[in-house]
C-alpha cells in the first residue's frame, strides 16, 4: 500500500510537470497526436480486446449483471465507435488561448481574459473502459494533464488502452506524464487521491451514485459531479397532445438508461382523460410500467393491457433508469412546479404547452440545469447542445452547469497590455 | 450555543426561502431597495455611528493594534462612502436574466444559457463593518440572499448596519428574509454554517489568512477565498528605465497595505546598475525598507541614506503589506519566470521590457489571476477593471479568477425553446 501511495505521488508530480508544458502546447500537436490515438486504436485492436476479454472473464465467472458485463464489453464496432470519437475530438475548436472580453480602458490599459488549461484533472470512474480514452482526449485538447483511475473489473482495458493512448501522444509530441493511469486497485488509493490538492486541481468521478458521493464529499479540490437526473415532463391543459404524446414517449423510451431520460409525467386534470390513454397505450406497446397516482389509476384502469401499479411514496423523486415511469394528475401549472421543485434533482425538466405564458412561467420558474418547451429531455447532451464532445452533465451551479464541453475544462488569466500606466 | 445553532438554521431556511423569491425580484425594486439602503445609512448615521463607537471603546480597552482599530472604525464621511457605492451597485447593470450563447440548431431548438443567482451566499468577515452593507448590496443586486457573519469586535457595527438595510430593502418590496445576519458571536457558529450544504451555496470569507484557511479547508459547499497576494515585477534588461522606475514605485508606495501591491522586484543584471540606484532612491523617499540579494547590495550599499537590509530565505514568497521590498538580481527573463513559479502566489505579476517577444513570453507563461505588461499590480480591482464593485479576488482557477464583479456571483441554466422535437 505505501509503494502505491508512493507511485500515486509520483504520477501527480509528473502530471503536474507536464500540466505546464501542455498548456503553451500548440493545437497543431494536439490534434496530430490524437488523429495517431485514433489510428493506434485500430491498429492495436488485438490487444486491446484481448485484454478486454481477460476483464470479461473475471467478471462474468464472478457473477456481473449482465447490465454491467455489456458496460464492461469491447466490441470491435465498440473500438471503431471510440477511435471515432477520438477523431471528433481532434476537429473540436482548441479552447485554449481563446480571448474573450478584451477592451480597451479609459487610460488605455488593453486588458482581457485569456483562456487556459486548468492543470491536472483527476479522473475516478466504473466498468466502462471507453471512460479512458474518452477522458484522455478531452483533457488532451484541452491542454490539462490527467490521472486516470478506472475501476478494479476494467483494470486489464484500461491499462490496455492508457498504454496505447500514451504511446501515441508520446510519440506525437505530446510532454511525458501527460496521461497517467494508477494500475494498482488499491481502494484507499482513492482517498488518497482526494487528498491531493495542490496536484489536482479537479475531480471528476463518473458512476454510480456511491461514487459521486465519496467523491463529492471527501475531495480537497473542486469536483464537478454529473448527478442524479430524476426529470419530469408536465403536459400543461394547452399541450398539443401529439406533440405531448410524442416528446413523453421519446423521453422515457429512447434510452432508458441515461439521466436525461423521463421518471415522471406530471399531466393538467383538464386534459388527463384524452391524454393519458394516448400516451399509456404508446408506452404500453413499448413496455413501460406506469407507477400511477389515484386519478391516473382511475383513468387507466377501464384499459386493457397496460402494465400499471399503485404509485407509492418513494416513486416520487426516483430516478429508474429503466422502463418505468410514475404518472401524477395535477391540477395547475403552480402543483406542477411544486412539484418539480420538492422532487426534481436540478438536472432536465419540460413542459408541453401551447400557452405562452405557462411555458415562459414554466422556463422561468424551475430551477434546473436545463429547461424545456415543447422538447424531449433527452437533448440534455453535450454533442445534442453542439459542445462537440462532453465530460459529463453537471447539476451543480459553480463553474459549470449542465453539459460540460471543452470550455469547461478550462480557466482565465486577465492579461493586461500596458504603455507606463500607474494607479492615480 | 444549541439555541444559536438553531437559529442559525432558522435564518438558513429563512434566507433560502427568500432566494427563490429573489431569483425573480425585477430590477427595478432591486434598484430602488439599494437606493433606500443607501439613503438609510445617511438618515440613521446617528444610531450606526453610536453602535460604532461602542465597539471602538471594547476593541481600545482590550487593546487592539492600531492598525486594526482604524479598519474598524467607522466616520462620518466614511458612512457617506459607503453610502455612495450602494448608489453605484444600483447603477451597475442587474446579471440576473441575461441570455448568453443563444443560438438555433439544426433541428430547430433554440437554445441559450440564462443567467441565474447561485441561491444563496454565506459571508463570513473580520472587522472592517462595511463589508456588511457591501456584500449585502452585491448579493441583492445578483439576486442572491446572503447570511453574514462578522466578526465579534463589530457586532454592535454590524447589527446596526444590517438593521438599516434589511428595513430599507423589506420596505421597498425585497422578500423578507434576503438579508441575514448571525447576532451569536459563538466561535462554533462558523463551523457549524460550513456544513451547511445544501442552504448555503457559496462561502465568501474575507478577512486574514487564518480566516480564509479555516473556511477554504472546512467549507462543504464551494468556496471563493481571495487569497495572498505575492506580487513580483520583472524590470528586463530592455524596459524603458523611467517606465520602470513609475510602475514599481506605484506598485509598492501607492497603498501598501493590499494584496495586489509589489512585495518583490526583480531585476536584470545588464540593467541593474543602472536601474536599482534610481528606483531605490524613491522608494527610500518613501520609507520603503528594501531586502537585497547579494548582487542588489552591492550595487546600492554605496547610496547614502538608503533603508537596505541583507534579504533572508524567508523574504521571497513573503507578502509584506508594508513598505517592505525584497530586490533580487536575475540573469535572464528564464530565470524571473522560475522565481515567480517557485514563489508568486498566483495573483498579480508584471513585467516592465520594450522587448515584444520578452513581454509576450512573460504573458504567456506565468501562471496568474493577472499577468501585465508595462503597468503596475495596483491595477487588480474590480472597479480598475470595469467591473463596477468587486467581492473579492479570486486566486483560484474554478467558477472565476481575479476581481470578482456581480457576473461571477451568478450561475446560468440552459434554456431550451422547442416545437415538439424528440431525439433521433
Amino acid at each position: 500500500m505505501e509503494s502505491a501511495i508512493k507511485e500515486l505521488e509520483e504520477k501527480g508530480k509528473a502530471a503536474k510537470a507536464a500540466s505546464r508544458k501542455l498548456a503553451f502546447l500548440s493545437t497543431e500537436i494536439k490534434n496530430k497526436a490524437l488523429l495517431n490515438v485514433s489510428e493506434a486504436l485500430m491498429g492495436r485492436r488485438d490487444d486491446i480486446l484481448a485484454a478486454n476479454r481477460a476483464d470479461y472473464e473475471v467478471a462474468e465467472a464472478s457473477g456481473m449483471s449482465e447490465a454491467m458485463l455489456d458496460r464492461l464489453m469491447l466490441s470491435p464496432s465498440r473500438l471503431e465507435a471510440m477511435s471515432q470519437d477520438v477523431k471528433t475530438v481532434a476537429a473540436l475548436p482548441d479552447p485554449v488561448g481563446e480571448m474573450i472580453e478584451m477592451r480597451t480602458l479609459p487610460n488605455g490599459l488593453q486588458i482581457g481574459k485569456k483562456r487556459v488549461p486548468l492543470g491536472v484533472i483527476g479522473a475516478v470512474y466504473e466498468s466502462r473502459p471507453n471512460v479512458t480514452i474518452d477522458i484522455s482526449s478531452l483533457c488532451l485538447k484541452s491542454g490539462n494533464a490527467v490521472i486516470l483511475r478506472g475501476g478494479r473489473e476494467a483494470i486489464n482495458s484500461n491499462n490496455a488502452l492508457a498504454k496505447v493512448a500514451q504511446e501515441a501522444c508520446y510519440q506525437s509530441g505530446v510532454p511525458q506524464g501527460a496521461i497517467q493511469l494508477i494500475e494498482s486497485t488499491e481502494r484507499a488509493l482513492v482517498n488518497h487521491m482526494l487528498k491531493m490538492k495542490g496536484v489536482i486541481d479537479l475531480m471528476i468521478p463518473r458512476g454510480g451514485p456511491g461514487l459521486i458521493k465519496l467523491v463529492s464529499e471527501n475531495a480537497a479540490m473542486p469536483v464537478v459531479a454529473g448527478g442524479v437526473g430524476v426529470c419530469h415532463t408536465y403536459v400543461d391543459k394547452s399541450a398539443d397532445l401529439s406533440k405531448a404524446v410524442a416528446i413523453a414517449y421519446n423521453a422515457k423510451v429512447q434510452r432508458p438508461t441515461v439521466c436525461n431520460a423521463l421518471d415522471c409525467l406530471l399531466v393538467h386534470s383538464q386534459i388527463a382523460q384524452t391524454y393519458l390513454p394516448s400516451i399509456a397505450k404508446e408506452w404500453a406497446k413499448a413496455e413501460v410500467e406506469m407507477h400511477c397516482d389515484e386519478q391516473a389509476m382511475a383513468i387507466l384502469k377501464p384499459i386493457p393491457s397496460l402494465n400499471l401499479v399503485p404509485a407509492a411514496d418513494e416513486d416520487w423523486g426516483k430516478e429508474y433508469l429503466s422502463l418505468n415511469a410514475a404518472i401524477k394528475v395535477v391540477d395547475s401549472l403552480d402543483e406542477a412546479l411544486e412539484h418539480i421543485e420538492r422532487y426534481g434533482s436540478g438536472h432536465s425538466e419540460a413542459i408541453v404547452a401551447e400557452d405562452y405564458s405557462a411555458a415562459m412561467s414554466f422556463l422561468n420558474q424551475v430551477d434546473a440545469a436545463c429547461v424545456y418547451a415543447n422538447a424531449s429531455t433527452r437533448f440534455t447532451d453535450g454533442s445534442q447542445f453542439g459542445l462537440g464532445a462532453e465530460i459529463g452533465i453537471s447539476t451543480q451551479k459553480f463553474h459549470a452547469r449542465g453539459p460540460m464541453g471543452l470550455k469547461e475544462l478550462t480557466s482565465y488569466k486577465w492579461v493586461v497590455f500596458g504603455t507606463g500606466q500607474v494607479r492615480p
